[in-house]
């Protein structure tokens, strides 16, 4: 039951053969670091994930949070955990150090995040929660709203949320109609309802502070008339003490299927006319802001799915090294001792898969991390190229992992047969957990139209180009390693891309003519682009895997990279085959398909 | 919520234009029968399901069973729907009229059980157990077997269960080690453990058939050692009356994922030494005869699948229909009003494919069952063909919805949003109960070396060749249409059949020469070799709503399948040319991978 949470041979592996982290550390902004700081931190991570956090997850799966018309109840060692864990100074892992953050990379704290998410999604999520919230409103809050809010965020008194969807819009941000009706002192006092506010309330924090998204009265439709507000559970005096309770009723709790530690609520602004909120940032730009923090909550949403694939891969894999079942083909006598589950082609297939699956979802999840500290502190160059990056790739970051590694769910409780479907095995919680992912922070569909519809084209084309141009770099390392299966990888590689350059000249002069043609299957493409993607993070970590001069346990270690990596190239990219094709032919089923057809 | 459980206008064109069951009405064995009677038959099915069935899933879902140590309690509606079921003779529905049977064919009985599923798997399951018990009585039992047992199955008095898997050997049934200890009467004494035996223990019967796979003592080891045997939970008397308790113990239960209203058992056989058991047909045929019945079991499993796949599609059907969210590309103004989620693309998309994946397995599953009736009442040689036929698509009509029906039920979630991972919505349900399908009755990695390693083999081939002279006769019967699209369709299959002819072409030789290269991605040959059987089945759908001539709603219906059938051959067909690419290949990447580079 209680394997590993992550491999943290692996997770150095990416963070200094691939990412080399330690270069961070000769930016004056990480200065205080060093490597053995980083790791310091990872084996408090996981020490505290281990102790505090994974032994309580099925608990909070069983016991969901209740309440009884006024308070919110759940199991009490989520608030144990949750103390420890800001108490040791994470929510404020990325912060300055003056607001007293430890100023770590984004790799090195989304590391950390992504062991406490192996332990337990539910319990991690409120944390998760916070710190987006504390981002967003140390980039975008006025110095009196940073001074107010920001220090208790970050040592934990209060928690946060992020109030974006509401009961008849769902994905639809555009028809968001909570109001926001202004008042004589600049304040504003809010009316309306949102639903799946996840740790929407709870009495695991002194207040919690809400980040709403509203319409001021008279601002125009659409999301161009959207914006962005403060709302604390509780007002917050001058003095910084705790005022009367605000006007934010819990409607009800949603009972989901999995993920059931985390509070998911229905909150009501303004039932009673008195619900103080404060606009942050500028009116009508609410939305810009949110998805400016959006991008690195999708990261963690992206990393969430990959540590549950990860932690669903490590069990299956303890499972099936342990298991003696049948025998392989060629040795059918009865007679002979069952083999372990390893021992069959088939088990292997699907920890390889998994393998594949998890541990290319870290690679790109951290990479992308690594982009925001390049955003964050590179030169000014660096900067600007990994905001492009970032921007392209985000879609991918959250999607991919969403869904492969529930697939690597899937698979993992398929290797456990019929205990992997009891609750009596851990595996069927990280599947149920992991199936909200491609839901929340935006669906695939809605991902899948941002890359297509957007991103692609930004700054004419510009992140696309740059990527090609990183790839074409990973290519060139790839065969100055004289190693011919990286050779030919790197060949696959190449076909790929002019895959998509094949397919994007098809579809791009499609988006000037006919929209809703060139959109229509805009799914497809994210999953093709998202698996040419992770070919080059495969690739990237085969070449780094392949340039290092190993023994004993570290050359198996490599060994089983450069196995994942041909695995990939052999079995997942050329699936994409078939896809680049299906969209340039443009396809009209689905456009086509009628309503009373079905 | 109340969604439909199943198109029935879809039912009638399996039924009667796809397969033509009125056609064995002129069979002397169907002679009572017509055609109404069958769809009255039908109504009832629906009738029931909708009322005793439907309405207690969700509760079921949410009170499993219990056992206090004595005795196995579950919510009052799941006898009170069983019942019914029993007492309108659905049990005994294939069944002989002598032996107070229906006397139906499979093809229209399976087609009453698949509504029944829609409705309720977890309650069907108990039934369907009871079935396939009374199957294997009457095709392998003694006349005094018979005579004790089935009665009493058939009308319900009794229930049945299927006991193979032990705790240490899961689907390694050569490792199987319950002892069956001769005795002098010809009786014998059971002394082992079973585990995950659905309906092992409740109180919705007088007494619990128990048929268990033992070995007798002194027998070979391997498959070839083990005997079937009946293991009442009551003993018999002479008389027909209920005898005493049998050493027969609930040792606990199982708590699943999904599928919570049918109890999962580990059960207990002579702890204290006294487990009388029957042996039924021939010593050491115990595998056999349990494959035997089987095969109909995996078709049941196969529907099963496909019936929660299709219970979710009727429910996001419904619900993208009725919920009004965001805007087409081309409908930017915020001003307009949100339009139907069956406005978008992407939604289309995934309800397409949801009525691909599920009238394309009800079509596989009812294709199948047909067979068995061919094999039943057909002439000679229709009975053999189909006995072969039936060997070969097997492992295909048990894996192909267990996946893809599933995968249907992912779909159905996400086009619900957030709401569809609530417990509010049915689809989650759908989701977790499907779930269980890969696994039981032989999980796909059995299956696929059953396809790859024997079936297709057998008689030199005879099957595979009678599978192709089939699709071949469609081919011939799309382009004899005049259609484009069919012709284009039959042009496709085609090249995806010599697909599989190439592919077998490298796999024969290399499973005389290296046994555990040719089946290391047996995997990926079934779910291959699986999409050609299904463009095939959607081949015939086509040519037979292409050959109809039709107005007003059944216009509409027959653009469906054809809109249904386009689509498969468009974006799945497609997926197998890299599949059956990597087979050629013979790749070794599952095969080379080490245990410890994981």
């Amino acid at each position: 039951m209680s394997a590993a949470l992550i491999n943290r041979r692996d997770l150095a592996f990416q963070l200094y053969e691939v990412l080399d982290c330690e270069a961070l550390c000769e930016r004056q902004h990480f200065a205080e670091h060093s490597r053995e700081q980083f790791d310091a931190i990872l084996d408090t991570a996981e020490r505290m994930a281990t102790d505090l956090f994974a032994p309580h997850n099925r608990e909070a799966d069983e016991h969901e949070p209740q309440f009884d018309g006024k308070r919110v109840t759940m199991i009490p060692q989520v608030k144990v955990a949750l103390d420890a864990f800001c108490e040791a100074g994470f929510i404020a892992a990325t912060h300055t150090s003056d607001r007293g953050g430890m100023q770590l990379p984004q790799t090195v704290a989304q590391s950390a995040f992504a062991i406490f998410d192996a332990a337990n999604v539910g319990t991690m999520a409120y944390a998760f929660l916070t710190i987006g919230n504390s981002n967003l409103i140390a980039s975008f809050g006025s110095e009196t709203q940073k001074q107010r809010y920001l220090p208790n965020l970050l040592c934990g008194r209060y928690f946060g949320t992020m109030a974006l969807t509401e009961p008849q819009a769902g994905s639809g941000l555009a028809d968001v109609r909570t109001r926001a009706i202004p008042q004589d002192d600049g304040s504003y006092r809010l009316v309306g309802t949102k639903i799946f506010i996840s740790g929407g309330d709870h009495e695991l924090s002194e207040n919690i502070v809400h980040l709403v998204l509203a319409r001021i009265d008279g601002a125009p439709a659409g999301t161009r008339g959207i914006s962005l507000f403060i709302v604390p559970k509780f007002r917050v005096n001058e003095d910084g003490s705790l005022g009367a309770r605000n006007d934010v009723k819990l409607a009800g709790l949603i009972h989901k299927m999995g993920y059931r530690g985390t509070t998911s609520t229905i909150l009501s602004f303004g039932d009673d006319g008195d619900c103080h909120a404060e606009l942050i940032g500028e009116a009508n730009r609410g939305l810009a802001q949110m998805f400016h923090m959006m991008n690195e909550a999708r990261i963690g949403v992206g990393l969430g799915a990959v540590m549950l694939g990860y932690a669903g891969y490590l069990h299956s894999l303890a499972y099936a090294r342990e298991r003696r079942q049948g025998r392989p083909p060629t040795a059918k006598d009865p007679n002979t001792p069952p083999v372990a589950l390893t021992e069959h082609a088939d088990i292997r297939r699907m920890l390889l898969a998994q393998k594949a699956y998890v541990e290319g979802g870290l690679a790109l999840c951290l990479y992308a991390a690594r982009l925001v500290d390049e955003q964050r502190t590179g030169t000014e160059q660096m900067a600007a190229e990994a905001g492009l990056l970032l921007d392209l790739l985000t879609p991918v970051v959250k999607s991919w992992p969403s869904q492969w590694c529930l697939e690597a769910n899937n698979l993992a409780i398929q290797i456990h047969g019929g205990y992997g479907y009891t609750r009596d095995y851990p595996v069927e919680q990280c599947y149920r957990d992991n199936r909200l992912n491609p839901i929340h922070e935006g669906t695939h569909g809605i991902q899948s139209l941002d890359l297509l519809g957007r991103k692609l084209w930004l700054q004419g084309g510009a992140p696309l180009h740059l990527l090609q141009s990183r790839i074409a770099t990973t290519v060139a390392e790839a065969r100055a390693s004289g190693d011919t299966q990286l050779a030919e990888h790197a060949a696959a590689l190449e076909v790929a891309l002019g895959d998509v350059a094949r397919t994007l000249a098809v579809l791009g002069p499609a988006l000037q003519n006919d929209v809703e043609l060139a959109l229509a299957n805009s799914a497809v493409f994210l999953e093709a682009f998202g698996h040419v993607v992770m070919a080059w993070i495969w690739l990237r970590q085969a070449v780094a895997a392949q340039g290092a001069d190993p023994t004993g346990a570290d050359e198996r270690f490599y060994q089983g990279k450069l196995a994942a990596a041909r695995w990939f190239f052999h079995w997942e990219l050329p699936k994409t085959a078939p896809q680049f094709a299906l969209l340039r032919s443009l396809d009209r089923s689905c456009l086509d398909m009628r309503d009373d057809w079905f």
